[in-house]
């Protein structure tokens, strides 16, 4: 047996890495919070900030796949701690991307916001955000909380936010054939709004790790993710 | 010591793991081959096949998943063999996205296709297509190799795929602007673009997981990945 210190070294070490994910999630979501604030009030100031946060994001991965890499060399960690370890690599690079998502729609705030865009449209993004960021959110807890059974939500918020993007995936190419001074910042509000369309889908696969992580398991019936825009065909949006 | 028939085993284990990559590897690269082909032919039987050999690859990785798990658990791996496993599970998530993307454009071939577009866009998709094609298989010979010092040319590609992405970019906006028509199918052409230049920062991605696998280091100077085209804005794209 191991003296006790060493177990509780361990211990503490698997404690460290949920911390730090736990740290990553907050930040994560305050980027995505701020790089819709920003891209709703044209704030380009915020959506600077939000660029130069970025890489606190991948430090901390870094930082992350390190501490369990070496904890799987040093500690030999077997079934749920070893699902704890590798979870963690897994969940950091979500929530990484998620970062660089609400990154990449800080940086486009000035290209999307010239111009005279109806609110709707703004208001279109607020909402899917709103939809994706209470996902991330509730996934969040859920690693916090372990309590796996509360992760029913995550079908149905998927369903919410491939239906909304779809219809305003739709709201933006009719807007763009209206006037096309529209284009420009249109392409770029579509762009938006797929980023934050991945966002629920890095949600998920967090929700699918954390899953696995406690019960060792694969979550039943998962679903396909991605987009389905593909069929928006020009003879949908234009009049006959 | 441990006896000489499982020291064997880990092994083949080990080469398990590079085989199923090596393998998967070149399944996403005719993935997106002929995507690309069914995209520029307008060939939607194509395009089909395409979506419908996904599942292979999302097959392979979970495979290979669980048998870097199971690897770990059981063999105890240090150093660069640790890095071997590990390395496994995130090339095999990388060349999992390539095959996703593959097939998100080859979803967009009807809706794309419609109408009329110009030869020259869809030469442009070709071309940057071809850039991150070699970029992959160049990516992938070093996998197998394990010369990393044939490594350096990913910048100068990076370089290029970008570039050549931002001229698309901007040509299909103001393919858009002649022709309301056109906004429908060059908006699914901008996400085929755009998944394409993905696919190359995936390829990317690779090289740096190769990289620090045979040297333990991380590769010099990584840099940002994803694209530029935030900065293009109506002004710099309608008469003055």
């Amino acid at each position: 047996m191991q003296p006790m210190h060493t177990v509780s070294a361990y211990d503490d070490e698997l404690k460290y890495l949920a911390r730090r994910i736990a740290s990553m999630g907050g930040h994560a979501e305050r980027m995505v919070e701020q790089a819709i604030t920003a891209l709703v009030s044209a704030d380009t100031r915020l959506a600077q900030k939000v660029v130069r946060d970025d890489p606190i994001l991948d430090e901390s991965q870094r930082d992350i796949d390190e501490k369990a890499v070496s904890v799987i060399a040093r500690r030999q960690p077997m079934a749920r701690d070893l699902r704890e370890v590798i979870g963690a690599i897994r969940i950091s690079a979500d929530l990484e991307r998620i970062g660089d998502l609400a990154k990449n729609v800080a940086k486009r705030v000035v290209a999307a916001t010239e111009g005279q865009q109806p609110v709707s449209l703004f208001r279109g993004i607020e909402a899917l955000a709103d939809l994706a960021l209470s996902q991330l959110k509730e996934v969040l807890d859920v690693y916090a909380s372990r309590e796996v059974t509360k992760l029913g939500f995550i079908r149905d918020h998927d369903d919410d936010i491939d239906a909304m993007y779809t219809s305003l995936f739709r709201e933006l190419l009719t807007y763009m054939m209206e006037d096309p001074r529209n284009i420009t910042p249109c392409t770029h509000l579509l762009f938006c709004a797929k980023n934050v369309e991945r966002i629920g889908d890095h949600a998920t696969n967090i929700a699918e790790t954390i899953y696995h992580i406690v019960t060792g398991e694969q979550m039943a019936n998962e679903r396909p993710k991605g987009d389905k825009t593909d069929r928006v065909t020009a003879s949908l949006l234009l009049p006959k």
